[in-house]
């Protein structure tokens, strides 16, 4: 197991057929995903077109991430889970003033996830919105109202996703206050 | 007032300060709308940043539209309907073979966006997923599932937007079959 440390990311490729686990090491930490074509990283992860074709926010097992030009990217064929949030960006330096004004600012898995794809040629503007593996957002189905509450997941639990093509996929240790309870810690990962 | 044809699109800059209304001209109908920055085209309309501040799925009077650089865009100042959709994306050719098999293909608000974005140097790509102003999507709070229904607008209901900064909008006459109760209608819209 590969192990993100606490408030960083990671980018890395992953072949059609793939798996990759993402394990809450500790329990209560969430993980922010992206996934780009390989072969043309303009074809990206698309939150839209996932809640459009699966016709649910609640993505788990069985369910298909799909990408802006309509082709699956990777399939949920495991979770221990089940609670994931595919509303909501990943944290930037603009939203840690925003949401936390009297805490240090931090780049937040936005900038961890820009600066990792960077190699990749990928570029701020280029970053969709995130799958948020383990990320508790309850949304009231009368009022619209979503709150981030801690994650349910518990120490060792995990999320396997498999590649339906050759990606790029970023990858992170949450860094925001409300999304892992106040508490920040790793993220493991493995590819088989 | 001008008209937006049924199954058609539009784009057109909109400076900061002026107000946007888009007129449901014969009510059930859908409008998908983006907006970019004028001055830089790669910052765009963002569900996710919108989701995370407005900290609310229902956008309506008063909430804000962001941007995925965590910039105000537009605010929403009048809304005589109050049920707008944020989570899906525009149609096209793919969701049309996927939703509508027995259906003539049509290229859809994503094709319709597309070509008249185009001219202000915008591709495919480059294409979030839109507000879409009168779409009634509800969401089951708890499984997370959603549907499409017909808009509850009546013929004469009507959104109003202010532009937060100069911007290039795209606007739509919805071309699918769910979205619109399966009646093809035009769409108006107004510039103040």
């Amino acid at each position: 197991m590969t192990v993100i440390e606490p408030r960083s990311g990671t980018a890395f490729e992953l072949r059609s057929g793939q798996q990759l686990q993402i394990i809450d090491i500790e329990g209560t930490q969430v993980s922010d995903l992206l996934a780009f074509n390989l072969d043309d990283t303009r074809e990206a992860l698309s939150n839209g077109r996932t809640f459009d074709y699966e016709e649910t926010i609640s993505l788990t097992t069985g369910n298909i991430l799909w990408s802006n030009r309509s082709n699956a990217m990777l399939e949920i064929v495991a979770d221990d889970v089940g609670t994931h949030d595919f509303l909501l960006t990943p944290c930037s330096k603009a939203t840690f003033r925003h949401f936390y004004p009297d805490k240090p600012v931090h780049r937040g898995c936005f900038g961890n996830l820009a600066a990792a794809l960077q190699p990749f040629g990928i570029e701020e503007d280029d970053l969709p919105c995130a799958f948020n593996v383990f990320m508790n957002v309850p949304v009231n189905g009368q009022t619209g109202r979503l709150s981030v509450e801690p994650p349910i997941s518990k120490a060792g639990d995990m999320l396997t996703l498999r590649a339906k093509m050759d990606l790029v996929i970023g990858l992170t240790a949450c860094s925001a206050y409300a999304s892992n309870g106040g508490q920040f810690k790793p993220i493991g990962y493995r590819i088989r």
